[in-house]
């Protein structure tokens, strides 16, 4: 173990040295990488200088998710103090199903759940469980309407004439659940976004009406706290009454920016939500932990006992199933991803978190003020959002993050809104000073100087 | 970050000393847990040493599953090239859905499919992926055959009529799978198991033909590769050959013992893998690395792509798809959880996770020797199998399961089989020698005498 523990603190070492100086790894390309790097596994032992040789190899040219240059995704940064959990974590390998094999474990995930439950207006308790990623926590959600309005589709199968409803700039994982739970993509409606990407509550009541008269069953309503190109924020208050009305499970997808719950100055975004059916949001985004660190919180409880719970004599075999996390949970085994959460929020406190938070906004304001005081970029993004879509002159925005990325220069993806392709640049890392986001400016002129030339 | 490398460091170190000591620890009451330990995170930081102890605090009393006197679960024992990946997955942090963010690990994870689909003689190439636990690749799998054989469900919604095998011994993710794919859980068929644990294949085919007579539509099987209790394989070729009879999808849940392939002495327990649609194995329970590394397996990849693949531009903007791959998996942002495998298959050669394999077998065989030469002890297990499942004397399995865990001596769990509670004694953990299995058994009696006395 010591051996290994001192390879992993070597290699760590060589990283972050080597990061200060590229923060963007050259990429190898993909039609040349199993040439470049000796991965297949032999039917003998590595010689012990060649596997550290290429381990240490593979590692030095992965890309950098956590420098200041990578933008490329709804990630990013590196949080040490979560990290430590998560190093735990792996150590301890303990599985969450049950108190008598995760012990204190099921504290530190209870201690965050019901804290973010009396956050948000829910009644607090295990009303919540830490998922595999933000696609499984709308799953898990579409499944709990599913299941609380036909309560025989867990028995006879999923009947017809069921429609959920989500704004066509939700989270593709909307879609892909609607086809996985049964109910088919066709019976989710695409309601429409306004300009600032937003639910149109207009849309949304009209298709419900129309369903209700062609003798449907509404039951499922997605709304998005960050949506994923335009970091938008659906009206909940406007969509919870709509709900409220026709008797609909209400979701807030927080995957991207449900943790302006944490921030005094933000939380209104979320105004509401209190009157939601069930909130999801992912730590490893706008709190930096390492992926994945997904939360749901229903409600009521209930819902995710109907849906997730099953008896397993073999497994269950003491305490309560309060204590018993399992039962709630889409998987049997389930490793321990609230540690990294825990020590992250107990070391930094909640005003820590909300200082994350509230940075992200601050740096996103600093680029959308630069962008709108120079006459080169058109920005196409809103106010009270960490994504900052825009272009730079007329130079089509796949071509330059494209080149960027193979130059080794800037990892940055584009997106697209209303027919525009656009450049998205997301500010989640907070630990970067404004200077930094001049350099990502400067180095994007520049090179859009020898893209052009 | 280096004062948290080095408190991990720190607190592992006070781990692995203590677990010399003792290896079992005596467990906080669930319901004084709360006022044992400071879980709340406050809304200032936490003092630093306040910190650093709480969590030390919460390590050192978590349940440990890598000491020798852990029996309780499919998984045990620690496998330090196999943490070594782990470790540095958590310090990198990619997400696994495109080669842009991944990089190198998508090689890693390729490298690692290929050669299992390989060694089932399934044709190679990203047929696979590395899902979340053996539930989710026991739902992959079934999703898989609902949308080859229902191909409008996706659209439209499950229809009705269709339905599903296992055996009444399989794992609960079956049932729980079938109500969330929306088939629901009578439409699942329980089929009966014979004396020894394995599916019984005459009363497989009179269900089949019953529901073909009733106009349903059997469209999947699930056969089990190690069942959770017994630890039985269901007679593969048998099913295969009644699967081809009636155009039905064959999965192998290998979650528990479908690391058999890797082993010379034991892959005939797999017989005829060739033969079926999908197969599925947890690297962290027989291969021992941390929670969770599951893979699937489907034989044509098209079913992947057909029931997972989702266009988002935001996201896949360079490279094939060959290279991204999150459109093959229920995720969209996806942890990595292959290089832990690959460091260790890599380190050690398929003939080390043959040896490690082995030596499960060779220690199952010294307890059931053990056992069987020991009046006081009746088994209930069976040849080829790493369950060990007996009762001591007439003590009833609940009684001195609780009793030794509340003690702090043994984490072992019960199961039953036809009617019967009994011990589970798993010897998942290779690193154990026999006289650790010795001294299992005696620490068993002495305290059964306790419990008698």
């Amino acid at each position: 173990m010591q051996q290994d523990l001192d390879l992993f603190l070597s290699i760590v070492n060589d990283l972050l040295e080597d990061e200060k100086r590229n923060p963007v790894v050259k990429p190898i390309e993909a039609s040349r990488l199993f040439e470049t790097i000796d991965f297949e596994p032999g039917e003998l032992p590595a010689l012990e200088e060649d596997f550290k040789e290429t381990l240490r190899e593979i590692v030095l040219t992965t890309p950098r998710t956590a420098t200041d240059m990578f933008y490329n995704q709804l990630f990013g940064g590196r949080n040490s103090k979560a990290i430590l959990g998560d190093l735990l974590a792996v150590v301890l390998n303990n599985s969450m199903y049950t108190y008598k094999v995760a012990g204190p474990m099921i504290g530190v995930e209870k201690s965050i759940l019901d804290k973010i439950a009396g956050m948000i207006g829910y009644p607090g308790s295990q009303g919540g469980t830490v998922a595999t990623g933000g696609s499984m926590t709308n799953y898990m959600a579409m499944l709990m309407a599913r299941d609380k309005y036909a309560p025989e589709a867990r028995y006879e199968g999923i009947p017809q004439g069921m429609v959920a409803y989500t704004s066509e700039l939700s989270h593709y994982s909307i879609p892909k659940n609607s086809a996985f739970i049964g109910l088919g993509r066709n019976n989710l409606r695409m309601v429409k976004a306004d300009a600032a990407g937003k639910m149109d509550v207009l849309d949304l009541e009209k298709r419900i009406k129309e369903d209700i008269a062609a003798g449907k069953k509404p039951f499922f309503v997605n709304a998005t706290a960050g949506t994923t190109v335009l970091g938008a924020f659906d009206p909940i208050p406007e969509i919870a009454a709509i709900c409220k009305k026709y008797d609909i499970w209400l979701h807030v997808d927080g995957a991207y920016c449900g943790s302006v719950i944490f921030s005094r100055k933000y939380k209104h975004l979320l105004k509401g939500v209190e009157h939601t059916d069930s909130f999801s949001v992912n730590a490893h985004k706008m709190l930096g932990t390492p992926l994945t660190c997904s939360i749901i919180i229903a409600k009521d409880k209930k819902h995710l006992y109907d849906s997730f719970s099953n008896e397993a004599s073999y497994l269950y075999q003491t305490h309560h199933d309060e204590f018993n996390f399992g039962k709630t949970s889409f998987q049997c085994g389930r490793r321990n991803d609230a540690l990294k959460f825990w020590t992250l929020w107990k070391a930094v406190g909640t005003v820590g978190l909300e200082k994350l938070v509230d940075r992200q906004f601050e740096l996103a304001e600093f680029c959308r003020d630069y962008i709108k005081k120079h006459p080169d970029y058109t920005l196409y993004s809103f106010d009270d959002s960490i994504s900052i879509c825009f272009n730079y002159k007329d130079i089509p925005a796949r071509d330059i993050c494209t080149a960027l990325y193979e130059e080794g220069e800037i990892m940055v993806g584009y997106g697209s809104h209303k027919g525009t392709e656009f450049i998205r640049l997301v500010t989640i890392n907070p630990s970067n000073p404004d200077e930094t986001l001049l350099r990502f400016f400067k180095k994007l002129e520049d090179f859009s100087g020898v893209l052009e030339g």
